[in-house]
């Protein structure tokens, strides 16, 4: 029996799908931010979508490839923008949007199964008074399995710094991909076994996470003459322990008119920044940016804002909608010849370094910040638009940011190389022969696979 | 008629004593804790001690001391450690201690009398779900408003900052010392205007301030082979994003065996941390001491702190009181000869310096450091036990530390001198000519007057 044919027999009553449009559908992720990958990976389908519902249906589905050695490529909300959840040799995705519980809650920690999307853990969470620490700006779509598998940082990394920090993922439990899958616990530091592992460290089943109590968070935004002035309003308020907080994001005046709806509430030709504050606290953001030049041009309250993020409701979308890779995603649509880079600037001279950066590129760099606290220090991140001529010149680009100190990861390969697996100080290419000892997670995106 | 008399007179039924015990007891603070103001202020008393049991007792308070020109000197849990709360000319002594209601609290914000202790507050707001951000180590008797006036940081600081940093208080109601007196409301940066004027700018009747939401603060106290080690935990764990805390205190090894009960749980020999940390995460605690060499020597739930905290049941006492000045009443306690100083280390450098002045000053300095967050970067404060032996002495430990780059705030005066004046951007001078136009508020304590 041909081995997908075996696979369908061992999985059973999964809920399974084989058309075109389906697996188009399961196979592709928001890779189409970047024009090198959108060539590489557009044609990538795996042949196979299943939907589990629960955990042993899970398992199920682990054993049969595991048995089948049919390759398995697991899947959240798809919002990556490297292909995470692309499958690269076929076979079988693992769509895990249908565990999607609240596990269990208690003061401070929550556990969660990995297919929840963030803004559910927090609708669920609201009413007890906490929420996730911080959430991508997919906070809809996106699951918490998947961020911890493939993402990094969003709203909240202002005041709670990144999910790969000491702290900020308390245990995970993961299905191994053998013909007997066991469960497998994973429990402080040894959470970075399958963290920014893109899904190919195992099944991640569910997720415990710290939480942060909840604060009214309110919505601004506020103009500024340029650039450089709202930076330094960015770093100013990221540095005010004083002021409770969830983000912090500054666009380069060329940015807002590309922003759809949001562009209504930046005078022209403003540099601008996007603040969530707790409520009590928004009245400091006025002398704050007085100081810088700046002034609020739009509010929304914290239970509006609850409301437009929580139900729908409203114009514009919740404010989150418009920052970290958001701010792409606006530009692209309207713009297809847009791109973006991943820099992260230095804390010491980091203002100095963005005002280089700012003053180097013209038009075909426009930068936009993402205000965070990294290991004691604040610092930004710039997610920039870039106007794409050719690879070659992204990569002049790269290398010219890189010359200057600003350290760039290259969001334009689809492929785990080293240096990703670097980035995290822990075991994990032992860890991947224990939870996939038959190499069937994604073969090619870990580099020589 | 004698001005006293009148004041008696225009006070009608306001509670007033004048018996030299209870003159003595409202007159003094915690001044003695330096040997040189123990000598310049013991026999500083008041000639009327008087308990507002309202608004408009205070006021009428005021009114009759403007209209007798009697001194005033305002009056919290008398913790102070500078005299802030004792009258350096007689006149009269107001308690606000009987105003110390909660006005009103919502989500992310509380105002209060200005006499509520921090304790009773906090112990008001649990089950609300919000906490005040920070409090002395005497939570227990220190009010909101003598915190406002005369305090600084405390536990809460290593993760919000100080009381004077912007947006730590959002609003404050004052009353003017005059003849009619007029009830003023600062608010923002207004606030500075009376922040940390040792309450000579007006009478505080209310206070305003951000909540934080409460996590479930567990206690430990972990042991390390010395206070290099302890002291680079410090701030690796300050400068963790990813692991809420409350209390972050380092102990040179000399200094438990002087803290009473607690000494019990630190081995001989070893440097010591006292941390407060939310309960989820108190492993990590376990996992960042090892990396340098220490260990946890006695945990607490966050349940059973809560209880020791607000109930006064079980030993040791809740940990905090035994950090910041704590530290020093236990000691001195026990070794009378034991005094204190307030040295801020720079953060560049910072643990190198640590080192430093740990090396310099052998058994008749011995470091105890407070890690904060103070606008964006982890420093830490030190409150060293240091063996008085003279003023001159003093005089040249502190000279050799400002030399080394330790900055000290002198706490051996009790004169609240321009440099103390300069400490917040606010026009301060001015505004005590407007809260206090006849000058009758504790004169003496401004340099000048």
């Amino acid at each position: 029996m041909p081995p997908l044919d075996e696979f369908r027999k061992q999985i059973g009553d999964v809920p399974a799908h084989d058309d075109a449009a389906t697996l188009k559908l399961k196979s592709l992720d928001f890779y189409w931010f970047s024009p090198i990958l959108k060539r590489q990976l557009a044609d990538c389908r795996g042949d196979i979508a299943v939907r589990p519902r629960n955990r042993d249906e899970v398992l199920a589905v682990a054993a049969a490839a595991a048995r089948t050695r049919l390759p398995l490529t697991v899947r959240g909300g798809g919002t990556g923008n490297y292909g995470q959840a692309i499958p690269l040799s076929g076979g079988v995705v693992l769509d895990m949007g249908a565990l999607d519980g609240v596990v269990s809650v208690s003061p401070g920690v929550g556990t969660f199964e990995a297919g929840a999307t963030m803004l559910e853990i927090d609708k669920a969470l609201a009413p007890q008074g906490w929420e996730l620490r911080f959430h991508p700006s997919t906070r809809k779509q996106a699951t918490i399995g998947g961020f911890v598998a493939g993402g990094a940082a969003g709203a909240g990394s202002c005041t709670w710094g990144q999910i790969a920090d000491p702290g900020a993922v308390l245990a995970v439990e993961v299905a191994t991909v053998e013909e007997n899958p066991r469960v497998l616990r994973l429990e402080g530091p040894d959470v970075l076994k399958v963290l920014h592992a893109y899904g190919i460290n195992g099944i991640l089943l569910s997720v415990t996470v710290p939480l942060a109590p909840r604060h009214p968070w309110a919505e601004r935004i506020l103009a500024f003459p340029d650039l450089a002035r709202a930076a330094r309003f960015g770093q100013a308020l990221t540095e005010a322990e004083g002021i409770a907080k969830k983000l912090v994001s500054v666009f380069d005046p060329r940015i807002p008119p590309k922003l759809g709806r949001l562009s209504a509430y930046v005078p022209e030709g403003r540099a601008a920044a996007i603040v969530m504050v707790s409520e009590p606290q928004a009245g400091a953001l006025i002398d704050m940016a007085a100081r810088f030049g700046g002034e609020v041009t739009f509010a929304r309250s914290a239970e509006e804002a609850d409301r437009v993020a929580f139900e729908g409701l409203g114009s514009p979308g919740p404010l989150y909608e418009y920052t970290w890779n958001h701010t792409t995603l606006h530009a692209l649509k309207r713009e297809p010849d847009i791109t973006y880079l991943q820099v992260r600037f230095p804390p010491d001279g980091m203002l100095e370094l963005v005002d280089t950066v700012a003053a180097t590129f013209g038009d075909e760099l426009l930068l936009h910040l993402e205000f965070q606290r990294r290991f004691g220090r604040v610092v930004c991140s710039a997610l920039p638009l870039v106007r794409y001529t050719s690879d070659a010149r992204l990569d002049e680009v790269i290398a010219t940011l890189d010359a200057m100190g600003a350290a760039v990861s290259n969001p334009h390969t689809f492929v785990l190389d080293n240096a990703g697996w670097k980035r995290v100080d822990a075991p994990q290419p032992e860890f991947k022969r224990v939870a996939d000892p038959h190499g069937l997670m994604n073969p090619g995106k870990l580099a020589g696979t």
